[in-house]
């Protein structure tokens, strides 16, 4: 079988599909330069139902088996209500806790600051990629330079409908072709400032096997062919039920094609693990694989990116 | 002076204002429940201009004087950049860290769950205080049940700007009367489902003054007096640059009117810490202080309400 | 078979293994009443080589098996050498992380504070058990109260090698009659003041297997019967290479009898989750199951226990 | 005034005082090969009394002026007592917590690791600094080499007494010469493998006037002429009530040079934040300044220190 894309093909994206110096040497934006007034207006003037659909998974906390250092979501309460009853003590008790997590990884829907990969020693627009340090964290492209959110267009890719399954095994890749047929086949059309969003189905699998080891077996995604697709559409931002990139990666040296050569030479903003779930639903019962989407990082200073809680409005 | 209001009318909201039992015994979206797809959808059409306004502070590090406990927002690099000059080791390096923090308090722009706050060893509806639990979190009425998010109408009160003054001082409160005052004055009318954001021009001080120690010095916010404004209108949530009660408190037994009565009896959702001096600029320009707001929780398990971005869109 | 302690008479050592009131209504020493200056006195004249040898395990970060709540130990630098070479910057840079850990459990080597455990809503010596709030952790019989630490004379009860094999199986329980007996064979006089440590050899195990999920497959310890051993002959301490008690349970109430019935009814201190190999092969190789042993806790207010580094001391 | 010691001559000790090589190119150990067999035989011989004194100060949650990054200790407790009564649910129920802190700084009595400080780019015995990683903390020189511990004679040098205050004020340093002097005053000898313990009383400062900003206003400590004293009479560690170096530093470019120099040239073992009060008074009555003393590092493999909590034994 022929390569769809060789390892020297890819590489050569870095280039071809970079967008340094696009928008000025100071550029911090992105994509989201893709997101203009007027694609906001007409992103509100598709609302015509009124529907909202929250496309973050839950976070719950307990061991997973993909936990980045075995570090599962903490949650620790400094006030509990065990005890009260209302027969003594002060009548008004208020309670809060300690959130703590490590969000990047397959478990937490977030997004990927342009901070989150460097190649050769750069991140995107030939930033130095020693400005990620460990005393301050990003001090350039992180989070907060999405600070003014995300109101736009987006398309629901929903392969895992496309093919007739409930969802993709671990491994396998979604590629530009099969993008194209099934944008096609919806007759959707896509463009400038548009997010793209993978449905895997991949929160499905989880609700009967449980999680899967990514490491080991690995993780359906878009294939690296998608990117020049991106490129050529000015997509805004791209999002996916997994974390983008299948695995096992096929490269050896570009070995998460999307989230490097996404990243880092197209400045192109990434939401990991989303349940698309509602969503397709929803979409199904519309017959539209298009809408509105909204989102907006956690302004934390110096982070290479955020928890968020995408929704999708019809 | 006479009161504006005394404690034993203001513990009459308990029974007053309350929504116990107006959407069902099981009812976890309290006020949010006014924001109806046709809401929803009128919002939509409001947004002409296409523009977004982030109404979050960025988070940082670093002590300030009102930090819970002591403990500052927590960024710990798990990779950092730091000797990366692309002549040698992997191409392609990604950066992560490691988040936590008590995003409750005075410094974080955050949304409050129901759950937040008790009441003679009750919650929103009824619910047992008992079932905010030191080892699983808020059981019920946690952060997840807003996950759908909130789209809707908001309104900015404008108060600061309103007098004239570049901040409200510490301690003053925003009465009801003010409030109309300002409604008539600017020609705002409010209604069902509509957010209403205070501003007092909080991050102003700070910016000359840094941070004020909420316990000593005190705070700007609403009045008890505007409980029932809220509860009249149907407002589905408040918002303030504050932590919404002025401070120091009129009340003995209800120190925190607009929290106690907001989140237990009305089941009414409340966004703390927020930013509103562009928006106000935005307003001023517009001539308006209507706009559509939207923002989702970071969905949480057993979390008492999570950190958020409100974007307003004109 | 018979058992050799019914769950009747296990219920019954709360009674009869009391030390409640035995050092007054305020004690909370508990069972380190024990050791007494001449004890101290004539433990360091017991140090005869001059020879130290530490207990503890060292602590990794990364998943096990048995991490509570999914929780690893989390080490994270606040600075790093990354990228210094001498050539630029300041000359002098030094480095410090932040530590978190859940040292209870099975990985951590520590002592369990008089606060760990509660019986029918009682800690030792009749302490409400109210008094461990989630506020303010354990405002009574917390790990401060043993801040002078332990300097006393200790017994090996190296059942492994009394069984000639490299270690206990999982669920293997060691009972009061093999205790004594090893003591016997060894020549081995016991007394007040004396700590007991149990070696069933399971770091070699977990050196060959991995660590073992004890919740599924169970672990080597103490069997319920030793507890009057202990009692009867005013032990100070007792140390295991596990967390004591052995699993699963015979008992369906008192499921975990050394913790329960030492910790709450004798006030008995616990050290859990050491490792006595090379302990091991020092009392071979000098003929001895007896020398001095030292640890202190660090004085954290509120906690229920320490991670602690016991050193032998022949 | 002349100074006692120019920037130059500091500088100096960097070579002639270095211990690089001394025990070898992988040496871990540093000064701590001072503490023989014969020196822990001494040191047991020397403990006639049976006294055991707690040199650690309690670890407490809240914020303290000199938090690094406003983190102070964090306690969270997993589950806790309220509500518990003994009347219904489980007869045995536990206790536990997370435990997180930065022990660096000023405020946790710890025990500094070779990995905690850099000269020109490298650690002690020449081991590059970059050893030092964000990923793995400190894969060489971290504080796992000592978990052996120590036990070895110690020698107060009680200068609050000696000069008859209750304590140094900030910015006091002691110099070699009033060691000299305190040491001939009390008829003291020191000599290889004993522990120096400097006390400042410190702790009785904060016990009158509270926390004092080490930055802005100082702190009292060695002075740098002291590091030849060390060197010379081959001292196995140094502790003291502060963080040894007096501040405002006297030197521009060996800010810290107790640190510095002893750290990274001679590889000597510092104990920071003690508290010698307790101690000071026992050796008062006792008519002596040396006595018996023992610590041991928590084992966490990469950390750059760990809290300990020293142990005087008469």
């Amino acid at each position: 079988m022929t390569a769809v894309l060789t390892e020297q093909e890819l590489t050569g994206y870095f280039e071809s599909l970079s967008n340094w110096q696009r928008w000025g040497p100071d550029d911090t934006l992105g994509t989201l330069n893709h997101i203009t007034p007027e694609k906001r207006k007409s992103a509100a003037a598709s609302i015509v139902l009124g529907r909202a659909v929250s496309c973050a998974k839950a976070i719950t906390t307990g061991p997973q088996v993909n936990d980045v250092e075995g570090v599962a979501p903490q949650r620790y309460m400094l006030l509990s209500g065990e005890g009260l009853d209302g027969s003594t003590g002060p009548r008004g008790v208020g309670f809060a806790e300690y959130l703590g997590f490590v969000f990047h990884g397959v478990r937490i829907t977030h997004l990927d600051a342009l901070a989150h990969e460097s190649w050769d020693g750069q991140l995107y627009n030939g930033v130095p990629a020693a400005a990620v340090t460990t005393q301050a964290g990003a001090t350039r492209h992180d989070v907060v330079s999405a600070r003014q959110g995300v109101f736009t267009r987006a398309v629901l890719v929903d392969i895992a409908r496309f093919r007739g399954v409930p969802w993709l095994e671990p491994g396998e890749a979604v590629t530009r072709r099969e993008v194209e047929d099934f944008l096609a086949a919806t007759g959707t059309v896509i463009g400038p400032g548009d997010g793209l969003l993978l449905r895997t189905g991949y929160p499905a699998l989880v609700a009967e096997r449980g999680p899967v080891d990514q490491q080991s077996v690995g993780r359906a995604g878009w294939h690296a062919s998608c990117l020049p697709l991106f490129y050529e559409n000015d997509i805004a931002f791209i999002a996916s039920d997994t974390a983008q990139d299948a695995r096992p990666s096929e490269y050896e040296t570009v070995r998460n094609p999307i989230h490097l050569v996404g990243l880092v030479a197209m400045g192109l903003w990434l939401v990991d693990n989303c349940d698309f779930e509602d969503l397709s639903a929803h979409c199904a019962e519309l017959g539209t694989q298009a809408f509105a989407m909204t989102f907006a990082p956690i302004p934390f200073s110096g982070a290479t990116g955020s928890p968020v809680n995408p929704l999708a409005l019809f």
